[in-house]
């Protein structure tokens, strides 16, 4: 009856990091879409939901430290509550950048609308669907969908090194648009950031799940 | 005398991640030294310091984690335990941030030399006196020590602030030097989210330090 219980809290753990992954997810669309549309609404959207993730980025962690005290978890149920914790942590931080985002927009409301040689919305896809696919292989369990995420992040790092390329010429070529292409940079160095932590979630899918498989199943020779 | 054994291999943890900590702190120093003196050695130097790094990040998780399924600690060991992962975490990503530093150094020995209006030696040493502060305070379990860590990340965001200011304004004024800038503001950045890491650092030492009071000392109607 205790046990039942115990797997119910999991599930109900799991279930919050979702929801937490989720306001993450909605973070960094907004910021886009912000950037993109120059919406000071959206702006401050972004600014109100962070204030959600970073509670809810609180509850999941002492959630997970309860669970840790009092049920004493073994081995792969304690794996998943550490990945928890650090995947929290992560999504906290794609919050974080994506606060970045909204703020350098407020940056850029102020100043003219100037055309820019990146595609700011093809990267803003790229590392939502980075996130969603690290989440989708912490529902699934599944090493191989994380292992997946671990390549995309090559992409998303090509295209932030062409974007720094395309606007440091830019910036040397064309006078009077320095701030917008400084802050064009600084928003591509976010989403690859964001990105990152899309590959360091995966990466604690597969320290879940390899670890996970090896406790489990010690008549296999390796992982 | 199981007790004592588990006593020992907490020391051992703590011994651990101070090791962690001196090598994300030399890595902080070497980096900005790298830069400053434009030196390729020691940019190779902080190369080979951040593979260190990735190894000691990797034990000192193991270590945790092992502890945290065979010992079942309770909760005042276990919130030490659990804040010493996130601290190695946080560490792990200083010496990141410190790379990327080397790195963009790289870029700028290709440069010419340009005077820039930034006192990256005093940020330097202003972060990396926060990283020691942050570690004192876990070694002494000091909250209020912690706390002065958090209040000093005020100044460095400022630092990093005018930094962005005065080079933004150069960028603007003087032609031939973007790439420079640019770099300059990169690191100033860097500078700024090392600082953030041992503001992180402080607060896990708070979440440990106050959890565990709170927990020992029922009696106190608050902390």
């Amino acid at each position: 009856m205790p046990r039942i219980h115990f797997q119910l809290q999991l599930a109900e753990l799991k279930d919050k990091l979702l929801a937490m992954a989720a306001l993450a997810q909605q973070a960094v669309e907004a910021s886009v879409d912000a950037y993109l549309q120059r919406d000071a609404k959206l702006c401050q959207y972004v600014s109100e939901n962070e204030t959600a993730i970073n509670t809810a980025h609180r509850d999941l962690d002492e959630m997970a430290y309860e669970l840790l005290a009092k049920e004493q978890p073994m081995a792969i149920d304690l794996r998943f509550i550490l990945a928890v914790i650090k995947i929290n942590g992560d999504l906290e931080r794609i919050g974080d950048q994506s606060m970045s985002i909204a703020i350098r927009t407020r940056d850029v409301l102020q100043l003219a609308e100037v055309p820019l040689p990146v595609d700011f919305y093809a990267m803003g896809e790229y590392a939502s669907r980075m996130i969603r696919t690290a989440l989708q292989s912490l529902l699934d369990g599944d090493a191989h969908v994380a292992d997946s995420v671990r390549l995309m992040d090559d992409e998303i790092d090509r295209m932030n090194r062409l974007a720094q390329k395309d606007l440091l010429e830019l910036l040397q070529s064309t006078p009077g648009i320095t701030a917008q292409a400084l802050n064009a940079i600084l928003i591509s160095r976010n989403l690859e950031r964001i990105a990152d932590h899309a590959t360091n979630i995966a990466t604690d899918v597969i320290f879940w799940v390899r670890g996970a498989d090896v406790r489990h199943a010690l008549s296999l020779a390796s992982d």
